[in-house]
């Protein structure tokens, strides 16, 4: 069933949002505080837009791009909502002031999620007369290229509210988890953390060459990740399952972990050492070209995953 | 042009790699030490190739299969060879004794590599006539599905060993990476392990299932790290490149990291625990199913990989 979607914040987050719940048949307002942010964003729309048809990801990019609508005012764009997606900048006060004025704005059973990618809800929404319907719906980077979405609401919000959420973001294409606790950097964020982490230590040790890492995860780790996840690929891995695969493995991987417990603060002698290994492996005016290549393996790779779904088995 | 190559042990990955050689043009010997493990070995080739026929991954199983010929005896599988690929069982004396047979039955300057997933190279080579034409060549599991390769030799072995090494088994359509410094795991699983203890520690305590943790690698992080791997991602994921992306999120990842420093245990209780995780997603008895569809997936992926890095490129 169609319904009216608010997305408030039209960068990159939001315009991905609105495509998201576009191609999936909504009509969506799209509504910015800055005019010029959303004058550039409806441009960038056709561009994206023109992108997924040609890569067979949506059927007509005009058809959904006529179920986009600019918002002249929070209050045009809130009014009927169903749903409301926010992306404002990422900071506490911008974002519980606008969360109030949106409570009161929302009609009442209407869900308000905000994409923050390091604020606990509960900073955003604490003491807000709807904090019940409030909640942190986190996507990736750019949202309409990976399906991922985690859902993370503070003690105040309602159980009924995440499981609303996730049948909903389920209907319009997402894949939704679920995070039960507070904790920093969500799932996804701490799981890239802690490879990070180790990835840099190697790197800055000689261990390896940090394009040499990177194949280590694109011809290796990271192709059975793309469609298993690490815990059901260890279960996979030995003949007896999970537990099986640990005790045969568990004593070294122990070893491994303790010495990866060692910490180093993250500095900016250390960020400049990184990008001269990437810049020696590519240069700085390359990027455009390639995060266009990027979009491009990423729609074939969706495109992959969908048919091999069906042909094979999810 | 094609060589002897041969491969020594015929469990999983010793047959594997005679596969690897094998579509590649190769001639390859295999032995085992134990007669029934290379019977089974050969009626096993049979289907894994006709499988990789049938997924358009080689052109002909026959004549593949027509290039693997079993070898009664070390001397045998190793006259003539000019590469050798030992798979025995992971342990040190087994793997020194058998080492040191090889090296006065090889060619002289013929590569003898360990497929040892644990125990670093000069464990096994020291003190060998040959220890500079010896090394580990660590592949994924299987090598036929996989096409990550890690090198890593002791300091016995010569530069030229190592080039070589690269050299030989791009040329098999490996995935080749070089391990400068011993380390315990070498690189791949040194990553593995840094995720999964993260992974271990959010699903014991109750952030998230594991069926959610697994999502948020299949349709989030695991798939640009399927194409790029993790450096080039967030090389791409801020305007100004990996530098500006640290100097944006260093601080908040920095307090992650700091929390993941805890170390815990790893001991049968948990991977008890883990167990029932699993076991409620996917029964024990569904596992060799599952394998089956993990195989056809994979190959699925690396056919589509190939297609895409022609048409949308590398």
């Amino acid at each position: 069933m169609s319904e009216k979607i608010a997305v408030i914040g039209a960068g990159l987050i939001g315009r991905s949002w609105a495509m998201v719940f576009g191609r999936a048949g909504h009509q969506v307002a799209l509504f910015d505080a800055f005019p010029d942010a959303l004058d550039a964003s409806e441009r960038l729309l056709d561009a994206s837009l023109a992108d997924l048809e040609a890569n067979g990801l949506i059927g007509s990019a005009r058809e959904v791009r006529g179920r986009i609508s600019r918002a002249d005012s929070l209050e045009e764009a809130l009014d009927g909502a169903r749903w409301v997606q926010e992306n404002a900048l990422e900071q506490v006060a911008v974002k519980r002031e606008l969360f109030s004025r949106m409570d009161a704005l929302a009609p009442a059973d209407t869900i308000i999620a905000s994409s923050t990618s390091a604020i606990p809800c509960h900073e955003i929404t604490d003491g807000m007369a709807g904090a019940r319907r409030m909640l942190v719906a986190h996507p990736a980077n750019p949202p309409y290229l990976l399906p991922i979405v985690e859902l993370s609401g503070a003690d105040a919000t309602s159980a009924e509210t995440i499981a609303r959420s996730r049948v909903f973001l389920e209907g319009v294409g997402m894949a939704v988890i679920t995070i039960n606790k507070a904790v920093k950097g969500f799932v996804l964020n701490r799981l890239q953390v802690a490879l990070l982490t180790e990835a840099f230590k190697l790197i800055e040790d000689g261990v390896v060459s940090g394009a040499d890492l990177d194949k280590t995860l694109k011809h290796g780790l990271g192709l059975r990740w793309s469609f298993m996840g690490p815990m059901e690929t260890i279960d996979l891995n030995a003949p007896g399952g999970i537990r099986d695969y640990l005790e045969r493995f568990g004593p070294s991987f122990e070893e491994i972990s303790i010495e990866q417990s060692e910490t180093r603060p993250w500095t900016s002698e250390r960020y400049q050492r990184l990008e001269r290994e990437r810049r020696d492996v590519m240069s700085q005016d390359k990027l455009p070209e390639r995060t266009a290549w990027r979009d491009r393996r990423l729609m074939a790779l969706m495109r992959h995953k969908m048919q091999a779904a069906e042909e094979i088995g999810e």
